[in-house]
């Protein structure tokens, strides 16, 4: 995956645990895609500064997500997700009863998964 | 929902946001039902101190749910994924084709919601 698309999530996923301020900053970088001058300007600070505290603000999303691991969950959830949809797809077309019932049955158990 | 089955959830959702001596006392008192003696005598310090981690941890636990929400997210999903698999069982005794086909397409939102 992309850093800055990696990061996009982190921050969906964990932007809530940053400070107000660092979460304004790394929305306006990695959502907004404003350059680092452009939010030092915003800020009223050094673009060093605003560097340094998207450097610390990424690893601290990393070090959540080492603990939480919500990123491969999530993951792991979508496709199960796609997976359940073609399942699903297959069923409308499927004429043998036996079968559908052997598809829902599959499904099920990949509910459970989710 | 009780509150020592909510606070074993949070610890479920978070218990790896607080440092293993933390966690390991969070998990004597709310996993295994050891009393604030017992653990006190386990981790060679006073009742109180015992006493005071539960409540600052649960705290903790408290204030990451209230950012991230977890606990209610999973309480939808788990709501979601039980009316999903009451859908399945309708579809496997559904003769209508057309039933069924509707029915497939309400699981296919549902899926996505979770």
């Amino acid at each position: 995956m992309d850093e800055r698309v990696q990061i996009s999530i982190l921050l969906d996923l964990y932007g809530e645990l940053l400070t107000t301020k660092q979460k304004n900053i790394m929305n306006l970088y990695f959502d907004d895609d404003l350059s680092l001058a452009e939010i030092s300007e915003i800020n009223n600070t050094s673009r060093q500064a605003i560097y340094d505290i998207i450097k610390r603000c990424h690893k601290l999303l990393l070090n959540y997500d080492s603990k939480l691991n919500l990123l491969e969950k999530e993951r792991i959830s979508l496709e199960l997700k796609k997976d359940i949809e073609t399942k699903l797809d297959s069923l409308k077309k499927e004429i043998t009863i036996d079968k559908r019932l052997e598809i829902i049955e599959d499904i099920k158990l990949n509910i459970r998964d989710i």
